[in-house]
């Protein structure tokens, strides 16, 4: 009997398998390739998905996390996500991260680590700071190779003017 | 003749004052009255403005600062608006001023100062982060008094059970 709980390593890999094939259709489109899931804990259920539309949507806050938790709240009825895990392939920005404490996200599960953008684990350390209202648990570096491979390709091909 | 530059104080004043009034607005849909409105500097243009809109849309992310910039860069055709001031009522949070940053608005004049929640003049100091990608200019205080009257009262009301 399989008791394992929907946040084991396994499953958590297998949620943010779905985030990087999200990501990749974002490359394709030539977004930059990040993608992100949320997930109700407790069913294991995949709420909402999204992956970076900034420049398809022309919208400076359509990162892939800002999409899946605006989707995830419509789909909930609700602005605060208290249930839910967010698994996104690379480490969430300022803007992310305090989007995701504002949702009230249980835990955040990310790939790639982002030392220039980042905002939980560089920069400001958002979720570190003591005004945040929220603190989710965090897991960084869940599928990291992977996460980072497809960001590195998509901007050496864009270096490379095939992008 | 009238040379003043759109954004001299009277005129910033005066776009505040059109903040200050969709954050009323707000506040009597029982929303944390903030308001925001993004003008084209070169023109004095209002391109979008918006009021907090959290609990009416459930939606977590639903922000003044984020709706008129999401709106300013649809109506612009464009991720991003150099050419564009932000007025808000209220110190931005960490989410608004790192979409700000993303927006690459050229300044941002916001009216009263937020210890617990502001992410500019308080916590993480977004915009003296040395990762920030964008420093807008920053002017903070505008119409100080009535903005942060506004939230004063909004809060005592809900406190007394009226709100």
């Amino acid at each position: 009997m399989n008791t394992a709980p929907t946040t084991s390593t396994a499953a958590s890999g297998g949620y943010m398998d779905r985030a990087i094939a999200l990501a990749r259709d974002a490359a394709h489109r030539g977004e930059v390739p990040v993608g992100a899931v949320v997930v109700e804990a407790e069913t294991g259920r995949i709420v909402a998905e999204a992956a970076n539309r900034t420049e398809t949507d022309r919208d400076p806050t359509a990162h892939a996390e800002i999409l899946a938790l605006r989707e995830a709240a419509r789909v909930l009825g609700a602005p605060r996500l208290p249930g839910c895990d967010l698994y996104v392939t690379l480490e969430p920005c300022a803007m992310c991260a305090a989007a995701i404490a504002f949702a009230r996200i249980r835990r955040v599960y990310f790939g790639a680590f982002d030392p220039k953008g980042g905002a939980v684990d560089h920069g400001p350390r958002l979720f570190q700071q003591p005004t945040i209202h929220h603190q989710p648990e965090v897991v960084g570096g869940v599928r990291e190779t992977a996460c980072a491979r497809l960001l590195k390709t998509f901007f050496a091909e864009r270096r490379d003017g095939n992008g």
